[in-house]
């Protein structure tokens, strides 16, 4: 049944607006036994596709890493549950097809089937536009162990993070063998999106975890005003943008070194869920808050700056010789200049899964969100200074960690499945 | 502390437009020895406030009810920690001040004070537009137990929902002294609304638990398209729409009839919330599907229909002798000629809470929000009847369940502990 879902939709996809146009032949074909339902499905599409909204799957990046962020994310990682690497790469094949579809805003498989089937498409984003929806996988460390014969198509970079100081993962909120990160302006086009690929995944893998976001905390575009975090704070003020393909190349996108011919043009994944106890920072005063970070709130500038973009002077020592970007300052642990100049390109969201039962404090804090060229020497270890020595660490408790190589972008015709053959 | 937080709150408010450019003012007091501050916190703001963008607290009713429905929804409910109904009325009163800054696009409280003290609004919502944040509050009615003397100012229609067929109501998702449903078309202006409600309610009550939706399910006016939920089915086709005075005044608004004078403007408010078995759903036909809704899915037009508006002809039967619109169908058992005429307001939002962590569902469905002048005649009567016969019911639960009685609206200089008093 499965598999037959997949044949579909891989067999034809139909634009929102089309299928809406042809609403007239489901009705008709929907008839149930009266002479009533005729024609009666003819519906009006609620919005039209607003031009620029759609992001194209193919390319040679895959979309949803140098894209301006979009507001609302949700991402879900994956355990295989068969044997059958060829089941793993049929899926693959068909969620290429239904991603595709999707982020051009029309509906996943062939839903002009006769009535006694079910829809392939869940029809919850029937009349939304594409809203920028991208559609971002990546393949965990565990794909490539002894069960599916991958491991000599397993990079060397994507090595399991260590344990960091002060980590309290949860193993159900963490890890997995394959994951989709989809991102749009509109959740109920992302939920739609993750919800028909594990559809199509169905007797293939089965959800490990999953979260949703409903802010954006970074900026990866220079069009796009940094947004704050939890903390009220801007987040991710230095971070690469787009753009800044120079950056992109040297920090983001693995070139021609890499190991695997399907990692060129990709980037490696680390997703850290960071809950945030705000109860307590919000009990903390202004000049802390800001020493913290090293940065004013309201503004986002540097403690020794006066705008949000100008550089921090780290050496900077106040009248009483201490210094004015303290010690333990975020900004101060994750400066490039302190790592080799080492950077990632952020693209995380703000999470609340509602409170703590236990307490009712907010179960709320940051799905941080990195790429990066080399996890080794960027994301771990950045983390590794941080996780010892950042002020932030009393407000902060890291409870899910996952890493996931993902692949470079699609050509015509290709599908992720030939990522893996 | 709380109670001081309480009083800096009620003090006086700042736009934050205003606030922003204070921010020279707050730069200075932030100098932290070194001469770098001076000045450095001045800041652009992110976006103007759009116009029409703000939906004002203060009204004949409270805002949020016939207010279009807006895109996300952030609801709290409490546990009054305190017996001292005292610190009730003067966290209403503060609650009061907050919420018509937050729904002004201001900051709650005073963020001029000495950088010494926390700052009184969190700040994750600096720079962003109103929004159309709404906040409603109602009281539940273990408000009015023994505890804090106010049994005498309890409505008598404000009961204790029933236990319905197939209920499986979780204790922790369910009931609350006090409730907050702030709704958005940005998610973060929701949240952040939640956020310093609760905080300046810290000592005085605890969230008992906290439901986000990320999809609105219902229109609640004319101009607003019909949402579709996690079935893909168009709902509240026929709910009350905020411009039909007379359906309101007949349905909704508690008018001179209210036992409490609180009352008169109010209404009660049902929450339920409903996980969907999408999975199971999803395997079930096109035609089953419309069958148990008693719609198309794609026109959302009755089966007996041609377009959405089109009124469901109940009996109607077709060649078969059968009715077209099944006995079971869900139009068919919410119909209000079934009720006596019977309808309540619908603002519902869909929700996905992650993945079921043992068998990696989704914990998905639809957090189902209605309002009423009369829970017994409305609701109830409506939900025994659905409970017991909707062919819905093979795929969906109710995990959650709670009333309030939400109090009218607020004249300029009254507070909601006025509505207590």
């Amino acid at each position: 049944m499965a598999r037959q879902q997949r044949t579909d939709a891989a067999r034809a996809t139909f634009s929102r607006r089309r299928l809406l146009g042809a609403a007239g032949v489901i009705g008709a074909a929907g008839l149930t036994g009266g002479g009533f339902a005729l024609g009666s499905a003819i519906a009006t599409p609620q919005k039209e596709t607003t031009a620029g909204d759609e992001t194209p799957l193919y390319g040679e990046h895959q979309a949803g890493i140098a894209t301006p962020t979009q507001d609302r994310m949700v991402f879900a990682a994956f355990d295989v549950t068969t044997g059958d690497v060829g089941a793993v790469k049929s899926m693959l094949a068909a969620w290429t097809v239904a991603a595709a579809a999707m982020c051009a805003g029309k509906q996943v498989g062939d839903n002009e089937k006769h009535p006694l089937s079910p829809p392939d498409d869940t029809g919850e984003a029937v009349g939304l536009p594409p809203s920028q929806l991208t559609i971002t996988i990546g393949f965990g460390p565990s794909l490539f162990d002894e069960r599916f014969g991958l491991a000599g198509r397993k990079p060397a970079k994507l090595v399991q993070l260590p344990h960091f100081a002060a980590d309290q993962l949860d193993p159900r909120k963490s890890d997995g063998d394959i994951c989709i990160q989809a991102c749009a302006n509109d959740p109920q086009v992302a939920f739609h999106a993750v919800r028909n690929l594990t559809r199509l995944g169905r007797g293939t893998l089965a959800t490990r975890w999953m979260q949703l976001g409903f802010g954006k905390t970074s900026a990866t575009s220079r069009a796009q005003a940094t947004p704050r975090n939890l903390f009220g704070f801007k987040d991710g003020t230095n971070n690469i943008k787009g753009e800044d393909t120079a950056a992109m190349d040297q920090f983001v996108w693995v070139g021609d070194e890499a190991d695997q011919a399907w990692m060129k043009g990709g980037s490696y994944l680390v997703t850290r869920r960071i809950n945030m106890h705000i109860e307590t920072w919000d009990r903390d005063s202004l000049k802390d808050q800001e020493a913290v970070f090293g940065r004013f709130k309201l503004s986002g500038a540097p403690l020794t700056g006066h705008e949000e973009f100008d550089a921090p002077d780290l050496a900077a020592k106040g009248d009483d010789g201490a210094e004015v970007i303290p010690t333990g300052a975020h900004i101060r642990l994750a400066a490039p200049s302190r790592h080799g100049g080492a950077r990632i390109l952020r693209r995380g969201y703000s999470f609340s899964d509602g409170a703590d039962p236990t307490l009712g404090d907010f179960d709320a804090g940051l799905f941080f969100i990195a790429y990066q060229k080399d996890p080794a020497s960027q994301f771990i270890a950045i983390q590794k200074d941080l996780a010892a020595n950042d002020a932030l660490n009393e407000y902060i408790i890291h409870t899910g960690s996952a890493i996931f190589a993902c692949p470079g972008g699609l050509q015509q015709g290709e599908t992720w499945a030939d990522k893996l053959a």
